[in-house]
């Protein structure tokens, strides 16, 4: 990840809070790496002190090395345009990462074209070759694992885990952040798309995850969360991911105020109260391996200032754990409650 | 499916009951649709009034039209000695029909063959390419829902649903057997190996099948489980397959005496209490489709008779819910107690 120096790739849509989770995730957590953003609609202005450039060239004078695709396009796929940018970053020697849904390295043109300008193409969301279904070694991992859960996908689960990771690592604790899906891998530099890989090595996807978090010195590991238990379409790979990274610790992740998973068809899918959601949590972990919930973090994002401060307080009396908006209001408390729970 | 005339291929595990699954359940459910098994090491022998030959050219006067993999091979591969019989299947004309993980049509020389020769190659366990997300059609499927769920993987859930549905269609309901799996999916000449689909469409697929097997006619779907939810390997699968295919009703299947679930690393992995894992069934449930226990399937075939009744005895005061072993004693009690559930 060293000496990376991103051009993020966000055409049409650098301004778009909903499409533009990735190159979001990138700026916050790594923005040092990121020398450019490229939206032609926004040319010369800039994004958290980042130039917005025209086109490639125009961002060559900076100096990247990588082209992040930064936005999610519609239905994960990529119109004309994009493609010519692509092949534009390929002949001038960037290396791209790619997220979204259609692998860019399965595309004989791009690929011929990175070959002759010696770029690499790396799909952040093709599942490594040698994956197996799990073994047992996640269970001897030495390492505290704490996992995000939640009660709906897109709350800020992995922003949850990232917070809290620096957090931990402000306090000299070493700690390691362990992304489970494309913006984390994007941010982290490493890591498996565990939605994308055959549904018999979910647990055993997650279970590379922590031993490699552990091999990289995490004797606390932030398994980045996803889906929810309840929601109709992503369960499967939320339990998988559950039972193969083996956490000892829960945060548990909610929207103040929403009542309902959203997106998913076939509803209303109505969110169980934060309480329920707790202990349905610590009853589905797997008997050889405990866990509990440590805390709540709840995104007050659409609240004031007031409201989200009630919010916290009612989720604190109704669950008896710690909770806190790690975002709005730091990351100190959710952290410590974590690191006693820990030693408790 | 009608039509069929099954070349069975066994060389060297006919007799194996470990390795021997899709055989047995296929001569089961499936017997007249089977005119031969091969395996060299028992030529001229029977199985089950099948009579077994020795090589693919002693099958012909009974004339085959489909050989059908029957046994699981050392780590789901084809060594040289299969690799002959499946080019001689196809030299002579015979469509081949696998469930083993390795792709048979992935393979140039057996695809030419095929083709050369006017026969089908069909890998059970290849996904539909028209998977997607689950998009709630599945809980507008008008049939009664029924979802084997288990403690462990390979205790009888296919049986079970299987066994129940024969029993239903005997008394004139129009029940409906949805396959999940490699071997059900050659019993019933249709399906989706779930655990063999991207993660993220598990529940996709599940929903898929059920909404065929409403189109099929079924007012009453037994839908073939997959693993157990607190299997530490295969439990992202079980409850995809559950929240997708949005079951009204559960039977819990169980291995009357396991107190652990088997093969898997990282153990002892204790089985919960019979009572335990009923209410954790119910309780994981979607909110938009409730499911309740309607009866307990215990697998007694390793107890002697006085034993097996004793433990169905244990198991219903235990419950509260009717328990039986289909296999052993017959399908009736539990198929009544689904009918009952149903219209309760």
């Amino acid at each position: 990840v060293s000496g990376t120096r991103y051009l993020i790739l966000a055409e049409g849509f650098s301004g778009d809070p909903h499409y533009g989770k990735t190159m979001r995730g990138v700026l916050r957590y790594r923005r040092d790496d990121v020398v450019a953003i490229l939206d032609s609609t926004r040319a010369g202005e800039a994004e958290d002190g980042v130039p917005v450039v025209g086109s490639v060239d125009d961002a060559l004078p900076l100096e990247p090395n990588t082209a992040l695709v930064g936005v999610a396009t519609q239905g994960g796929r990529f119109p004309p345009a994009w493609m010519e940018i692509l092949r534009t970053c390929l002949a001038r020697g960037l290396h791209v990462e790619n997220g979204l849904h259609v692998f860019l390295s399965d595309i004989p043109e791009l690929r011929e074209l990175a070959a002759r300008n010696g770029a690499e193409i790396r799909d952040l969301r093709r599942p490594p070759q040698d994956l197996s279904t799990a073994t047992g070694a996640n269970l001897e991992v030495p390492s505290t694992i704490v996992l995000t859960v939640g009660s709906d996908c897109a709350i800020g689960k992995m922003t949850v885990s990232l917070e809290l990771d620096l957090e931990a690592r402000r306090r000299g604790v070493e700690s390691v952040f362990v992304p489970t899906g494309q913006t984390g891998i994007a941010i982290a530099g490493w890591g498996i798309a565990v939605d994308a890989v055959v549904a018999d090595f979910i647990a055993g996807a997650a279970e590379q995850l922590v031993v490699e978090g552990a091999a990289r010195g995490g004797e606390l590991l932030w398994v980045e969360g996803q889906g929810a238990l309840l929601h109709p379409v992503y369960s499967g790979v939320t339990l998988g991911l559950y039972h193969g990274s083996v956490p000892h610790l829960l945060v548990l992740c909610h929207q103040a105020g929403q009542t309902e998973i959203e997106g998913a068809g076939g509803g209303p899918h109505r969110i169980p109260p934060l309480s329920e959601l707790v202990e349905l949590h610590e009853r589905i972990a797997l008997p050889a391996r405990p866990a509990r919930v440590a805390a709540v973090a709840l995104n007050t994002r659409q609240l004031g200032e007031g409201e989200a401060r009630s919010a916290l307080a009612a989720a604190e009396d109704e669950t008896g754990l710690p909770a806190d908006d790690p975002v709005r209001f730091g990351a100190e408390r959710l952290t410590e409650a974590v690191l006693s729970a820990e030693k408790g």
